[in-house]
């Protein structure tokens, strides 16, 4: 529809261009940002202009970061002898988020998909080699996603890493925390059973 | 959580500050437009500025423009026998984009509630009672929502009106397009009864 104003209709248009946004929710967005004080619309203008002008890739890892190297990489707290495999900046915050992990990572950047044009050449792997080659690393944990893509790009690396001192692991793929047997996928169930791990008897081991 | 960057966290509170904009859709929308260029970050932020900043509210009916003068007021075509009453622009744009009206408008800016503390001194009442008095208007509508507060205001303002020559009517009240008769709360039934309207006999009146 035409808005009766063309800063409006702009306003509305950029806000539909983000993901999950419709033109309606955007309206609203817009008459919000409207009704409330120029301050805030500046604040959130700016925080949004300033997000890729303002941050770098870590050097190391390329996580997101202000300066040239992330706080992960230079908190002498982390464990250096670990290290995680990503795809994308959100897989690191998601992983981040469970505070259940205290090693490094390293962001692909992406995943290898020759369907969609993507080789091994436009992601950090050369870089995640090196990385690995200096040695303090011993072990590598592949968190990429359970596709035929993900299995890729993990055989790929862990066919460049072949003879360095580095073990592999991936993250655990079974039954989601709360579901029922009987509605879980054959292959999930399948995995689950091949790679069953040793129970933990709270009643014995904790007393 | 804590976020790596500092730009990225202001860029996600900012977010999370939109109505119906939580946290993790914040940062999916702060990663969507890391991921974008600087022109499409520019564009969205700049926009956002410029929305109020750049607006202004029409002098006879306070919709949005983005000069003196709203487009519905200076357009010739539009009838001003007619003027809607509404509370807040989403509802003239909702108006708007049904295609049905052909009047002018009156954006109130509210309305009368004073358990909010919102009296007819602080919405555009004042300003509703000159431009009828000048003249052209015959019929005012009341396009306000159906509750306690609504009818308040339309009382308010129609006791205002008093010896105007301006017929008041109000939008319809009745069971919603597409609704079932069972599934509808009685006050509403109990209106559309009293309310009812002619049967326009498709059949005979076609042909």
């Amino acid at each position: 529809m035409d808005y009766p104003s063309l800063t409006l209709q702009a306003a509305v248009d950029a806000l539909a261009r983000l993901p999950g946004i419709g033109k309606k929710t955007a309206l609203r967005l817009a008459l919000h940002v409207l009704k409330r004080g120029q301050p805030e619309a500046d604040a959130l203008g700016n925080a949004l202009i300033a997000l890729r002008r303002d941050t770098r890739r870590c050097r190391h890892c390329h996580n997101i970061c202000d300066n040239d190297t992330c706080s992960i990489c230079t908190n002498p707290r982390r464990n250096p002898q670990v290290m995680c495999v990503v795809e994308e900046l959100q897989d690191l915050l998601a992983i981040e988020r469970t505070g259940q992990y205290n090693g490094l990572y390293h962001v692909l950047g992406g995943i290898i998909n020759p369907m969609a044009g993507i080789g091994p050449d436009q992601l950090h792997i050369d870089d995640l080699v090196q990385r690995l080659q200096k040695g303090s690393c011993q072990e590598l944990v592949f968190a990429l996603r359970a596709t035929l893509e993900g299995e890729t790009t993990a055989f790929y690396i862990a066919k460049k890493l072949q003879g360095l001192p580095v073990r592999l692991t991936h993250i655990a793929r079974g039954i989601p925390v709360g579901s029922e047997l009987e509605f879980t996928d054959e292959l999930t169930l399948a995995r689950s059973i091949l790679q069953r791990t040793a129970y933990h008897n709270p009643i014995t081991e904790n007393n």
